[in-house]
Protein backbone atom coordinates (compact mmCIF):
# COMPACT_ATOMS: atom_id res chain seq x y z
CA UNK A 1 0.00 0.00 0.00
CA UNK A 2 1.15 3.39 -1.02
CA UNK A 3 0.33 6.04 1.76
CA UNK A 4 0.33 9.59 0.91
CA UNK A 5 1.58 10.55 4.65
CA UNK A 6 3.88 9.17 6.57
CA UNK A 7 2.41 9.54 10.27
CA UNK A 8 -0.55 7.78 8.53
CA UNK A 9 2.01 4.75 7.68
CA UNK A 10 3.58 4.83 10.69
CA UNK A 11 0.38 4.16 12.88
CA UNK A 12 -0.87 1.66 10.00
CA UNK A 13 2.56 -0.17 10.44
CA UNK A 14 1.96 0.00 14.42
CA UNK A 15 -1.68 -1.14 14.55
CA UNK A 16 -0.76 -3.69 12.03
CA UNK A 17 1.33 -5.65 14.12
CA UNK A 18 -1.21 -6.41 16.66
CA UNK A 19 -2.33 -9.96 16.63
CA UNK A 20 -5.17 -10.75 13.57
CA UNK A 21 -4.98 -7.12 12.27
CA UNK A 22 -4.11 -7.03 9.02
CA UNK A 23 -3.21 -3.46 6.96
CA UNK A 24 -6.03 -2.77 5.28
CA UNK A 25 -8.19 -3.13 9.10
CA UNK A 26 -5.21 -0.92 10.45
CA UNK A 27 -5.76 1.66 8.15
CA UNK A 28 -9.66 1.07 8.56
CA UNK A 29 -9.08 1.45 12.57
CA UNK A 30 -6.58 4.92 12.18
CA UNK A 31 -9.06 6.86 9.66
CA UNK A 32 -11.93 5.82 12.34
CA UNK A 33 -10.05 7.82 14.98
CA UNK A 34 -9.44 10.55 12.57
CA UNK A 35 -12.91 11.32 12.43
CA UNK A 36 -13.27 10.93 16.53
CA UNK A 37 -11.93 14.18 18.39
CA UNK A 38 -8.33 14.22 19.21
CA UNK A 39 -8.80 13.35 22.88
CA UNK A 40 -10.25 9.96 22.18
CA UNK A 41 -6.69 8.88 20.63
CA UNK A 42 -5.05 10.74 23.40
CA UNK A 43 -7.12 7.96 26.67
CA UNK A 44 -6.30 5.25 24.28
CA UNK A 45 -2.80 6.00 24.08
CA UNK A 46 -2.34 6.95 27.57
CA UNK A 47 -4.90 4.04 28.56
CA UNK A 48 -1.86 1.40 26.91
CA UNK A 49 0.60 2.82 28.26
CA UNK A 50 -0.46 2.96 31.53
CA UNK A 51 -1.46 -0.54 31.60
CA UNK A 52 1.85 -1.81 30.08
CA UNK A 53 4.04 0.19 32.57
CA UNK A 54 2.52 -0.38 35.91
CA UNK A 55 0.82 -3.54 36.01
CA UNK A 56 1.66 -6.24 38.61
CA UNK A 57 0.93 -9.61 39.20
CA UNK A 58 -0.17 -10.84 42.16
CA UNK A 59 2.49 -12.05 44.30
CA UNK A 60 0.60 -15.32 45.29
CA UNK A 61 -1.69 -16.62 42.08
CA UNK A 62 0.42 -14.25 38.89
CA UNK A 63 -2.37 -12.99 38.02
CA UNK A 64 -2.93 -9.93 36.71
CA UNK A 65 -3.58 -6.93 39.64
CA UNK A 66 -3.20 -3.65 40.54
CA UNK A 67 -2.52 -4.42 44.35
CA UNK A 68 0.30 -7.07 45.34
CA UNK A 69 -2.23 -9.54 46.01
CA UNK A 70 -5.18 -9.95 44.12
CA UNK A 71 -8.86 -9.82 45.37
CA UNK A 72 -9.12 -13.54 45.19
CA UNK A 73 -6.14 -14.18 47.04
CA UNK A 74 -7.32 -11.69 49.56
CA UNK A 75 -10.28 -13.43 50.35
CA UNK A 76 -9.95 -15.69 53.60
CA UNK A 77 -13.51 -16.91 52.92
CA UNK A 78 -12.40 -19.02 49.92
CA UNK A 79 -11.09 -23.06 50.34
CA UNK A 80 -7.77 -23.17 51.01
CA UNK A 81 -7.58 -26.67 50.01
CA UNK A 82 -8.48 -26.49 46.20
CA UNK A 83 -5.86 -24.48 43.83
CA UNK A 84 -6.96 -24.57 40.52
CA UNK A 85 -4.09 -24.28 37.98
CA UNK A 86 -5.10 -22.02 34.77
CA UNK A 87 -2.75 -20.69 31.54
CA UNK A 88 -3.85 -16.63 32.00
CA UNK A 89 -6.13 -14.40 33.37
CA UNK A 90 -8.95 -15.12 30.74
CA UNK A 91 -9.23 -18.57 32.41
CA UNK A 92 -9.74 -17.22 35.69
CA UNK A 93 -12.46 -15.08 34.42
CA UNK A 94 -14.33 -17.57 32.61
CA UNK A 95 -14.37 -20.01 35.61
CA UNK A 96 -15.06 -17.09 38.41
CA UNK A 97 -18.51 -16.64 35.95
CA UNK A 98 -19.45 -19.99 36.37
CA UNK A 99 -19.45 -19.21 40.31
CA UNK A 100 -18.47 -22.84 41.00
CA UNK A 101 -15.30 -22.55 42.42
CA UNK A 102 -14.57 -21.66 45.62
CA UNK A 103 -10.78 -22.69 45.92
CA UNK A 104 -7.83 -20.34 44.70
CA UNK A 105 -5.99 -20.10 41.57
CA UNK A 106 -2.96 -20.53 40.09
CA UNK A 107 -1.74 -18.59 36.90
CA UNK A 108 0.75 -20.60 34.97
CA UNK A 109 1.47 -17.65 32.46
CA UNK A 110 1.60 -19.61 29.76
CA UNK A 111 1.42 -23.73 28.26
CA UNK A 112 4.66 -25.59 27.73
CA UNK A 113 4.87 -25.15 23.63
CA UNK A 114 8.28 -25.99 22.18
CA UNK A 115 7.38 -24.32 18.78
CA UNK A 116 6.73 -21.16 20.38
CA UNK A 117 10.19 -21.36 22.78
CA UNK A 118 8.15 -21.53 25.76
CA UNK A 119 9.40 -24.87 28.01
CA UNK A 120 8.34 -25.65 31.81
CA UNK A 121 11.28 -22.75 33.05
CA UNK A 122 8.93 -20.29 31.69
CA UNK A 123 5.92 -20.96 33.78
CA UNK A 124 5.22 -20.43 37.36
CA UNK A 125 5.83 -24.14 37.44
CA UNK A 126 8.55 -23.61 40.97
CA UNK A 127 5.67 -21.12 42.96
CA UNK A 128 3.07 -23.86 42.34
CA UNK A 129 5.83 -26.36 43.77
CA UNK A 130 6.07 -24.26 46.82
CA UNK A 131 2.63 -23.73 47.45
CA UNK A 132 1.85 -27.48 47.26
CA UNK A 133 5.15 -28.15 49.86
CA UNK A 134 3.45 -25.54 52.34
CA UNK A 135 1.00 -28.21 53.21
CA UNK A 136 -2.61 -26.58 53.19
CA UNK A 137 -3.76 -27.82 49.98
CA UNK A 138 -5.51 -31.30 49.18
CA UNK A 139 -6.25 -31.29 45.73
CA UNK A 140 -4.88 -29.51 42.38
CA UNK A 141 -7.47 -29.05 39.65
CA UNK A 142 -5.38 -28.60 36.00
CA UNK A 143 -8.18 -26.32 34.00
CA UNK A 144 -6.43 -26.02 31.21
CA UNK A 145 -7.56 -25.92 27.70
CA UNK A 146 -8.34 -29.25 25.37
CA UNK A 147 -5.44 -28.35 22.71
CA UNK A 148 -1.91 -30.15 22.72
CA UNK A 149 -0.05 -27.84 24.40
CA UNK A 150 -2.43 -28.08 27.20
CA UNK A 151 -2.18 -31.44 27.08
CA UNK A 152 1.98 -31.60 27.11
CA UNK A 153 1.59 -29.14 29.80
CA UNK A 154 -0.73 -31.40 31.89
CA UNK A 155 1.16 -34.43 31.53
CA UNK A 156 4.19 -32.49 32.84
CA UNK A 157 2.54 -31.06 35.69
CA UNK A 158 1.31 -34.41 36.40
CA UNK A 159 4.68 -35.84 36.39
CA UNK A 160 5.90 -33.17 38.57
CA UNK A 161 3.19 -33.12 40.87
CA UNK A 162 2.86 -37.13 41.02
CA UNK A 163 4.92 -37.44 44.29
CA UNK A 164 3.74 -35.05 46.95
CA UNK A 165 0.64 -36.42 48.90
CA UNK A 166 -2.23 -34.24 46.79
CA UNK A 167 -5.09 -35.45 44.58
CA UNK A 168 -4.52 -34.00 41.10
CA UNK A 169 -7.58 -34.23 38.68
CA UNK A 170 -8.42 -32.25 35.50
CA UNK A 171 -11.32 -30.49 34.19
CA UNK A 172 -13.84 -32.70 32.25
CA UNK A 173 -13.77 -33.19 29.03
CA UNK A 174 -16.48 -34.70 26.51
CA UNK A 175 -19.70 -33.06 24.92
CA UNK A 176 -20.35 -29.53 25.21
CA UNK A 177 -24.31 -28.66 26.84
CA UNK A 178 -26.40 -28.22 23.56
CA UNK A 179 -24.15 -30.17 21.21
CA UNK A 180 -25.13 -33.17 18.93
CA UNK A 181 -23.88 -35.97 19.39
CA UNK A 182 -23.79 -36.68 15.52
CA UNK A 183 -21.72 -33.48 14.97
CA UNK A 184 -18.95 -34.42 17.70
CA UNK A 185 -15.68 -34.64 16.39
CA UNK A 186 -14.47 -38.52 17.14
CA UNK A 187 -11.79 -37.96 19.63
CA UNK A 188 -14.12 -36.29 21.83
CA UNK A 189 -16.86 -38.56 21.73
CA UNK A 190 -14.15 -41.45 22.24
CA UNK A 191 -12.93 -39.58 25.44
CA UNK A 192 -16.69 -39.18 26.66
CA UNK A 193 -17.48 -42.53 25.98
CA UNK A 194 -14.17 -44.25 27.93
CA UNK A 195 -14.25 -41.08 31.03
CA UNK A 196 -18.06 -42.36 31.29
CA UNK A 197 -19.53 -41.70 34.75
CA UNK A 198 -22.28 -43.29 37.22
CA UNK A 199 -25.59 -41.36 36.03
CA UNK A 200 -26.44 -40.39 39.36
CA UNK A 201 -22.88 -38.09 39.15
CA UNK A 202 -23.46 -36.38 36.14
CA UNK A 203 -27.06 -34.85 37.26
CA UNK A 204 -25.48 -33.36 40.28
CA UNK A 205 -24.23 -29.78 38.52
CA UNK B 1 -16.47 -9.08 32.55
CA UNK B 2 -14.90 -9.07 36.01
CA UNK B 3 -11.60 -7.79 35.62
CA UNK B 4 -9.04 -8.20 38.49
CA UNK B 5 -7.36 -4.95 37.63
CA UNK B 6 -8.38 -1.49 36.76
CA UNK B 7 -5.48 -0.79 34.74
CA UNK B 8 -6.37 -3.82 32.27
CA UNK B 9 -9.89 -3.13 31.94
CA UNK B 10 -8.98 0.70 31.15
CA UNK B 11 -6.99 -0.48 28.32
CA UNK B 12 -9.77 -2.82 27.56
CA UNK B 13 -12.52 -0.02 27.60
CA UNK B 14 -10.49 1.85 25.11
CA UNK B 15 -9.66 -0.77 22.66
CA UNK B 16 -13.30 -1.91 22.63
CA UNK B 17 -14.17 1.28 21.35
CA UNK B 18 -12.35 1.28 18.10
CA UNK B 19 -15.08 -0.04 15.18
CA UNK B 20 -15.15 -3.84 15.02
CA UNK B 21 -13.51 -5.11 18.20
CA UNK B 22 -15.45 -6.60 20.83
CA UNK B 23 -14.29 -6.83 24.95
CA UNK B 24 -13.17 -10.04 24.13
CA UNK B 25 -10.76 -8.83 21.20
CA UNK B 26 -9.72 -6.04 23.17
CA UNK B 27 -8.84 -8.48 26.21
CA UNK B 28 -6.97 -10.67 23.64
CA UNK B 29 -4.89 -7.43 22.21
CA UNK B 30 -4.24 -6.33 25.96
CA UNK B 31 -2.45 -9.49 26.58
CA UNK B 32 -0.25 -9.16 23.78
CA UNK B 33 1.21 -6.10 24.70
CA UNK B 34 1.93 -7.63 27.71
CA UNK B 35 3.66 -10.22 26.52
CA UNK B 36 5.87 -7.66 24.06
CA UNK B 37 8.72 -5.03 25.52
CA UNK B 38 7.08 -2.44 27.09
CA UNK B 39 8.54 -0.16 24.29
CA UNK B 40 6.10 -1.65 21.72
CA UNK B 41 3.68 -0.22 23.46
CA UNK B 42 5.35 3.10 23.84
CA UNK B 43 5.87 2.81 20.05
CA UNK B 44 2.22 2.43 19.49
CA UNK B 45 1.09 4.87 21.83
CA UNK B 46 3.34 7.65 19.97
CA UNK B 47 2.68 6.38 16.40
CA UNK B 48 -1.22 7.03 16.77
CA UNK B 49 -0.94 10.57 18.85
CA UNK B 50 1.85 11.83 16.71
CA UNK B 51 -0.73 10.69 13.89
CA UNK B 52 -3.89 11.72 15.22
CA UNK B 53 -2.75 15.38 16.45
CA UNK B 54 0.10 16.62 13.39
CA UNK B 55 -1.99 15.15 10.64
CA UNK B 56 -2.53 17.29 7.56
CA UNK B 57 -4.92 17.99 4.52
CA UNK B 58 -3.79 18.43 1.41
CA UNK B 59 -4.85 22.00 0.18
CA UNK B 60 -6.20 21.13 -3.06
CA UNK B 61 -7.43 17.59 -3.04
CA UNK B 62 -7.72 17.39 1.14
CA UNK B 63 -6.49 13.86 0.74
CA UNK B 64 -4.20 12.88 3.99
CA UNK B 65 -0.88 14.37 3.43
CA UNK B 66 2.09 15.67 5.69
CA UNK B 67 2.91 18.87 3.28
CA UNK B 68 0.75 21.11 2.32
CA UNK B 69 -0.03 19.97 -0.99
CA UNK B 70 0.08 15.89 -1.15
CA UNK B 71 2.66 14.32 -3.55
CA UNK B 72 -0.01 13.93 -6.47
CA UNK B 73 -1.18 17.38 -6.45
CA UNK B 74 2.46 18.62 -6.62
CA UNK B 75 3.18 16.60 -9.62
CA UNK B 76 2.50 18.72 -12.59
CA UNK B 77 3.13 15.67 -15.41
CA UNK B 78 -1.04 14.92 -14.41
CA UNK B 79 -3.41 16.00 -16.57
CA UNK B 80 -4.90 18.35 -15.12
CA UNK B 81 -8.08 18.42 -17.00
CA UNK B 82 -9.51 15.40 -15.49
CA UNK B 83 -11.06 15.23 -11.92
CA UNK B 84 -11.61 11.93 -10.20
CA UNK B 85 -14.18 12.95 -7.05
CA UNK B 86 -13.81 9.93 -4.39
CA UNK B 87 -14.63 9.11 -0.73
CA UNK B 88 -11.33 8.82 0.91
CA UNK B 89 -8.04 8.12 1.08
CA UNK B 90 -8.20 4.49 0.74
CA UNK B 91 -10.06 5.32 -2.45
CA UNK B 92 -7.67 7.49 -3.77
CA UNK B 93 -4.59 4.01 -3.06
CA UNK B 94 -6.83 1.94 -4.63
CA UNK B 95 -7.25 3.94 -7.66
CA UNK B 96 -3.22 4.49 -8.11
CA UNK B 97 -2.67 1.11 -7.74
CA UNK B 98 -4.50 0.07 -10.49
CA UNK B 99 -2.49 2.71 -12.50
CA UNK B 100 -4.91 3.74 -15.29
CA UNK B 101 -5.55 7.08 -14.12
CA UNK B 102 -3.54 10.16 -14.41
CA UNK B 103 -5.89 13.36 -13.47
CA UNK B 104 -6.07 15.06 -10.08
CA UNK B 105 -8.44 13.70 -7.30
CA UNK B 106 -10.83 15.46 -4.85
CA UNK B 107 -11.20 13.59 -1.58
CA UNK B 108 -15.26 14.45 -0.45
CA UNK B 109 -14.28 13.33 3.05
CA UNK B 110 -17.92 11.24 3.20
CA UNK B 111 -20.72 10.60 1.72
CA UNK B 112 -24.14 11.76 2.39
CA UNK B 113 -25.81 9.77 4.97
CA UNK B 114 -28.64 11.48 6.79
CA UNK B 115 -29.14 8.29 9.31
CA UNK B 116 -25.39 9.32 10.07
CA UNK B 117 -26.00 13.00 10.44
CA UNK B 118 -23.87 13.56 6.96
CA UNK B 119 -25.15 16.18 4.79
CA UNK B 120 -23.92 17.68 1.91
CA UNK B 121 -21.95 20.67 3.79
CA UNK B 122 -20.18 18.03 5.48
CA UNK B 123 -18.38 17.43 2.40
CA UNK B 124 -15.63 19.02 0.54
CA UNK B 125 -18.22 20.59 -2.04
CA UNK B 126 -17.49 24.31 -2.01
CA UNK B 127 -13.70 23.60 -2.83
CA UNK B 128 -15.46 20.85 -5.67
CA UNK B 129 -17.21 24.19 -7.21
CA UNK B 130 -14.52 26.46 -6.80
CA UNK B 131 -11.78 24.16 -8.93
CA UNK B 132 -14.31 23.69 -11.76
CA UNK B 133 -15.44 27.53 -11.60
CA UNK B 134 -11.07 28.09 -12.22
CA UNK B 135 -12.18 26.50 -16.00
CA UNK B 136 -9.09 24.21 -16.55
CA UNK B 137 -10.92 20.98 -15.85
CA UNK B 138 -13.08 19.31 -18.98
CA UNK B 139 -14.15 16.15 -17.07
CA UNK B 140 -15.33 15.26 -13.65
CA UNK B 141 -15.47 11.18 -12.72
CA UNK B 142 -17.88 10.22 -9.89
CA UNK B 143 -15.79 7.16 -8.38
CA UNK B 144 -17.96 6.52 -5.98
CA UNK B 145 -18.52 2.80 -3.97
CA UNK B 146 -21.96 1.27 -4.99
CA UNK B 147 -23.89 1.61 -2.08
CA UNK B 148 -27.01 3.22 -1.09
CA UNK B 149 -25.27 6.48 0.25
CA UNK B 150 -23.06 6.73 -2.87
CA UNK B 151 -25.66 6.81 -5.50
CA UNK B 152 -27.34 9.48 -3.06
CA UNK B 153 -23.90 11.73 -3.73
CA UNK B 154 -23.36 10.52 -6.88
CA UNK B 155 -27.09 12.31 -7.88
CA UNK B 156 -26.63 15.50 -5.54
CA UNK B 157 -23.33 16.46 -7.04
CA UNK B 158 -24.72 15.90 -10.73
CA UNK B 159 -27.57 17.97 -9.64
CA UNK B 160 -25.21 20.58 -8.55
CA UNK B 161 -22.44 20.40 -11.26
CA UNK B 162 -25.08 19.60 -14.03
CA UNK B 163 -24.87 24.08 -14.16
CA UNK B 164 -21.24 24.08 -15.15
CA UNK B 165 -19.84 23.03 -18.84
CA UNK B 166 -18.14 19.95 -17.89
CA UNK B 167 -18.60 16.36 -18.65
CA UNK B 168 -19.67 14.63 -15.67
CA UNK B 169 -19.17 10.58 -15.83
CA UNK B 170 -19.29 7.75 -13.32
CA UNK B 171 -17.16 4.74 -13.07
CA UNK B 172 -18.61 1.65 -14.75
CA UNK B 173 -21.13 -0.78 -12.83
CA UNK B 174 -21.47 -4.45 -14.01
CA UNK B 175 -20.15 -7.32 -13.42
CA UNK B 176 -16.57 -7.98 -11.65
CA UNK B 177 -13.90 -9.58 -13.81
CA UNK B 178 -13.46 -13.42 -12.76
CA UNK B 179 -17.45 -12.90 -11.73
CA UNK B 180 -20.05 -15.64 -12.97
CA UNK B 181 -23.06 -14.65 -14.66
CA UNK B 182 -25.51 -17.20 -12.84
CA UNK B 183 -24.35 -15.61 -9.47
CA UNK B 184 -24.54 -12.28 -10.20
CA UNK B 185 -27.25 -10.13 -8.07
CA UNK B 186 -30.15 -9.45 -10.20
CA UNK B 187 -29.82 -5.27 -9.36
CA UNK B 188 -25.99 -5.43 -11.34
CA UNK B 189 -27.18 -7.95 -13.96
CA UNK B 190 -29.95 -5.56 -14.90
CA UNK B 191 -27.58 -2.26 -14.71
CA UNK B 192 -25.11 -3.85 -16.82
CA UNK B 193 -27.37 -5.07 -19.12
CA UNK B 194 -28.67 -1.30 -20.02
CA UNK B 195 -25.16 0.01 -19.63
CA UNK B 196 -23.96 -2.46 -22.27
CA UNK B 197 -21.47 -0.72 -24.42
CA UNK B 198 -19.93 -1.70 -28.21
CA UNK B 199 -18.02 -4.56 -28.13
CA UNK B 200 -14.92 -2.74 -29.46
CA UNK B 201 -15.12 -0.42 -26.60
CA UNK B 202 -14.84 -3.18 -24.08
CA UNK B 203 -11.79 -4.86 -25.21
CA UNK B 204 -9.60 -1.21 -24.87
CA UNK B 205 -8.24 -1.12 -21.33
Amino acid sequence: MEFSSQLLEKAVDEIAQLPGIGRRSALRLALHLLKQPESHTQRLATALTNFRDNINYCEQCHNLSDAPRCDICSNPARDETLLCVVEDIRDVMAIEATGQFKGYYHVLGGLISPMDGVGPQNLTLDSLISKIESGTIAEVIFALSATMEADTTNFYMFKLLSKFSVRLSTIARGIAVGEELEYTDEVTLARSINTRLPYEKSIRQ
